[in-house]
This record gives structure tokens, C-alpha cells and sequence, in this order.
């Protein structure tokens, strides 16, 4: 018996190994693996410097796609061998990943399987912060930073598709015309322009979706509209910053830093809570063909460690995918 | 012709002087004023630290209590003679004061005419902080700091009257049996006690309301519980300070920093709608007797400089009320 999987370890040491098998739990569900999407806490958890919560799996992998081997005690509403993706606390690249009901999620019709494993930590970082917490309304201007990323080609579709008009950053010409391609009114290249001069112009934003922390705090205030909501998810430019308290109160600011991976299984502010409205109001946009996935590169599980490389490298835009049936 | 008021100016010049009648425009209401409150923001004002917004008066005083003298063009639903307080972007100080409509409130029954003038500003800055932006929610901890002042003991009756467990910090005995007395069942001695080990020890708090500002910014964040959201709405203890992102994404917690006065008078999050909000959710917890006036000191509007003054010595509980009728 075992299964094959890649656990945390030295980034170098990314091997596709044998481990023991997953088994659902009570109140989960055993999803046979087709395909594992690619995260930044994935690289941080590889390099030994984002340990899961506790409980979690030692394998990698904070999404999956693949179908319904398992059903444990007390789970309805599903049955074996339904294709579904799943948002997970860990465990995606390996053969099978046990994750909690509430965790799991249809496909959506016209995604390939493969494609569906991009999907769960997109829809639900950006749905829970930019709508569920930040509350983006029409018309106000929603900026993303890294537009072309996964996090922000979805971001940029989706704020579209609520109406809003989009401004993006990103680093090269080819991530700036994905992004326009994508809905975005406003592209600015961070490399050569001031995002904030920009986005003031505009009148402000009323949301920022943000990864790069202490880096770009003063300047995200600086870009946002009176009553807007500054969103950290991320933290690629530093932990600490001077916060200037008398310009947010100016504008009637918000500050909000939110992780999705350390949120409880159930209850308020839940995962689950999270993807049962990523479901309602997401996955209807996305059968729709107003957002879609974007995929930048696909690899075979056993190559995990060029995944890693060409994520770390920023030499990609949109989501990059380990396959296990190729 | 002419009434009497006060003008901004240097702090030892608050006198009771003739100026120009002040008179209702369109959509405005005339108050002949009996009392109005002393607020933290006319020291500033005063001392030339706080300009008024565009197209405020000059005249200090944000709240006041009267009765209507005359309605300006397209002022329906309220009649000459009314007793009334208000929320006023400046004028206060003064025989009569035109303020818009939808800043004017009934007196809830039970109140004396001039202890409403204490109200507009604590109940309006309390229920747009801690319920309409920050959404305080049984049976989550509320902190206030500066328990036993106007904004404190009104802060503290409010959320106790939404089923909220209430802590206090506040610098003497007299002021924590205050707070006590009125519903805070966590009463903290700022000046021989840690308020976030206390607070810690009682779970966290999900909404703190702060006027410390940069000097409390990093200890408010540690007493957060998880989603909690800070409002900062003063800054006595300073402008910038150091912000740790990556301790605030661990909680999922919020820095909202935000002020009464530069609201725009209609219009989503305007000073309108705040007062209406008011009038339907805290009026009705005024007249039951749930929430009530806390009242400190009393003066003649001869004698605003002692006042103002008291206000700044921190030696008083509650508001202070400057009263023309006396």
C-alpha cells in the first residue's frame, strides 16, 4: 500500500515519494489527485519557514482537483467518483488528499479537471477578502498589486464582473497586456511609473488587494479613496512599517491583513463558510466564462522542484499546475 | 440685530462676543441654543491646531441643544418651537446655530434639553465606529480606553446594551468606579496595570476603541482577538508608529482610523445617515434608560476658557456642557 506524495523539506528535496496513505476522517472527503495548484506558502513551507498549522498534513499543497474515491462517516451530498476541487490545509501534491466536506467544491462546468486545481485558493482569497471583508461596491476603483498572478488575474475578473473598474501593477509589458486582456482599465508598470500618482488620478481606490506589506503601506494609503480598505495578504516586501495614524483617519482608512490558511474549519469567518459563497457567487461566473481560470504552466508532479523555480523567478503570470496523470 | 458666540481663536480669548446672526440656508433648521458640549477637538480648534472644514463656521461647538427658531426653504417633518440637539460641523458656541436637517435630532424623552447637548457627538461617534464600521457582535469583548469619558461612558452603555462584555482602562479610582457603575465588568488602572495582558486573559477583544492613537498602536494590536478590529478615532499619544503587518495578518485584524467631522453632510457614510442610524438604535436605549447622559461639569458660556480648561485637565468624567440659559 502508500501512496505517493511530496513532503515539506529542503526546497532541493522536492521528491515524489512514497508516504502513507490519506484517509478520510469523520466529516471528509478522499479525493483521488489529478492536478495540485502552486502557492508562495508553498515555497516558504518547502524552505522550512511556514511550518502548517496544527493537524495539518507535512505534505505540500493547499489546493487540489481530482475526483470523489471516499466518502467518511456522516458526509452526504456527495458521491464517489464526482469530479470536484478542494481548498486544503495541506496535502495537494499526492496521490490522494483527505480534507474536510466543507472544503470541497463542485468543478465548474467547462473547467477541465486539471485546470479546477487553480482555482479553490484564487476564488477563495479573493472572494472572502476583497467582497466578504473589504466589501467592494460599484463603482469604486479596485486596485491589485502583481496583477498577472493568479491571485490577480482572478481578482482583476472578478471585480469586473461586480462592475467595478480595475488598476493593476505588474513588472513587464507581456503581465501588463494580459492584464488589459483580462479587464483591467488601468495598467501601470511599477518598474517605470508611480502607482500611486496613477491611481490618484483616478480618484483613489476604494479596495487594495495587496502582497507586498511593509513595502508599499504608506504608498497604498496614499493611493486610496476616502472610507477605502487597504487589504495585506501577503508580505513579500516586509513584516514591519510607520503607519501614519493621522493620514488613514484623514481618509477614513481601513487596514486589514488576513490569511486564509490558519481560518477554522467551520463557523464564523470559516473556510467552509468562505467556500460555500465562493460556490454561490463565483462558480456561476465561472461557468459563465466571465472569469476564467489562467494558467501559466503545467508540470509533472515529479518536477515539483522547476515548479517551485519558475513561481519563485515571477517568470510567469497566472497559476502554475502539478499534474499527477501525466 | 446680532447674536452672541465664541470664535476660534488663541485659548485665552474664549469670549462670549457679538458677531454676525447666523441664519438658515435651504435644507437647514435655525437652533435657538440652550447648551452645547465642549468636545476635545474645539481645544484644538482653539488653540488654531484644528481648522474647521471648508464652509464651517468659524463659531466653535460640534453639538449643541435647543430648541427650532425658524426652518429654512424645503424643511419638512419638524415644527418651530421643537426641542432638538444636533450634530454640527462647527457653531455651537453661540445664541443660535443653522445646521442641515438631516444633523438634527429629537430630544429622547426623559432628557433634559441641556444634557442632550452632550449627546449628538459621544452617540454618533460611537454607534459609526463600534457598530456600523466595526460591527461589534455579542458576545464579543469591547475595549474603550478613557472608560469614564464622554465618549468612554456612553461607549461602554452602548455596548453593554448589545449584550458586549465591556473593559475600561482609565487613570484613577473615581473614574474606574464610574465605569464599573456603569456596566464594564473589566476595569483597568492604566497607570499600575497592563491593559493588554489583562485584556489577553479574557480572550482578546474584538473591537477596540482607541484615542491614543500611535503611542497605544502596537499594544492594542496585541490585545486583539482574532478578527478583532481596532478604530482609532484620536490621536493623544501621537501620529506614527510602527506597524507590525505580519502580528496583524496572524490575527486577521483590522486598523480602521476615522473621524466624525469631515463627513459629508448626505450620501452613504455621511453625517446624515449616522444621525438617522442613531435616532433608530440609540434614542430608544436612552429613553428605557439603558444608556444615559453622563454629565461632569456645567458652565456658563461666560465661562468656556475654565471649561475648556477642566476638559484639558483630564479631571472630569463624562462631558462638559456649556450653557446659554444660565
Amino acid at each position: 500500500m502508500g501512496m505517493r506524495a511530496i513532503v515539506a523539506g529542503a526546497p532541493d528535496q522536492l521528491n515524489w515519494q512514497s508516504v502513507t496513505d490519506a484517509a478520510p476522517k469523520s466529516g471528509e472527503i478522499l479525493i483521488k489527485v489529478v492536478a495540485a495548484g502552486v502557492n508562495r506558502a508553498d515555497l516558504l513551507q518547502a524552505a522550512g519557514k511556514y511550518p502548517p498549522p496544527p493537524g495539518a498534513s507535512d505534505v505540500l499543497g493547499l489546493e487540489a482537483a481530482g475526483t470523489i474515491a471516499a466518502l467518511g462517516d456522516g458526509v452526504t451530498g456527495w458521491t464517489e467518483g464526482q469530479p470536484v476541487c478542494a481548498l486544503l490545509a495541506g496535502g495537494g501534491y499526492a496521490e490522494y488528499v483527505a480534507v474536510p466536506a466543507g472544503q470541497v467544491m463542485p468543478v465548474p462546468d467547462g473547467v477541465p479537471l486539471h485546470h479546477a486545481a487553480g482555482l479553490p485558493e484564487v476564488a477563495c482569497t479573493v472572494w472572502s477578502n476583497v467582497v466578504m471583508t473589504a466589501r467592494l461596491t460599484a463603482p469604486e476603483l479596485f486596485l491589485v498589486h502583481g496583477g498577472a498572478s493568479g491571485i490577480g488575474s482572478h481578482a482583476t475578473q472578478v471585480a469586473r464582473a461586480l462592475g467595478c473598474p480595475v488598476a493593476v501593477t505588474a513588472g513587464s509589458r507581456n503581465k501588463l497586456d494580459l492584464c488589459a486582456e483580462l479587464g483591467a482599465e488601468i495598467t501601470i508598470d511599477y518598474r517605470n511609473e508611480d502607482f500611486v500618482s496613477v491611481v490618484r488620478e483616478a480618484g483613489g481606490a476604494g479596495v487594495i488587494l495587496d502582497i507586498m506589506g511593509a513595502a508599499y503601506l504608506d504608498r497604498n494609503i496614499d493611493a486610496l479613496a476616502t472610507g477605502g480598505r487597504l487589504v495585506i495578504i501577503g508580505m513579500q516586501g516586509g513584516v514591519k512599517a510607520e503607519l501614519n495614524i493621522g493620514k488613514l483617519l484623514a481618509k477614513r482608512g481601513s487596514v486589514i491583513a488576513t490569511a486564509l490558511r490558519s481560518r477554522p474549519v467551520d463557523g464564523p469567518g470559516s473556510k467552509s463558510e468562505i467556500v460555500a459563497e465562493v460556490v454561490e457567487n463565483v462558480w456561476p461566473l465561472v461557468q459563465d466564462g466571465e472569469v476564467r481560470p489562467v494558467i501559466g504552466a503545467e508540470f509533472p508532479m515529479s518536477e515539483a522542484k522547476a515548479a517551485h523555480e519558475l513561481l519563485a523567478s515571477g517568470d510567469v503570470s497566472g497559476k502554475v499546475i502539478l499534474r499527477v496523470d501525466v
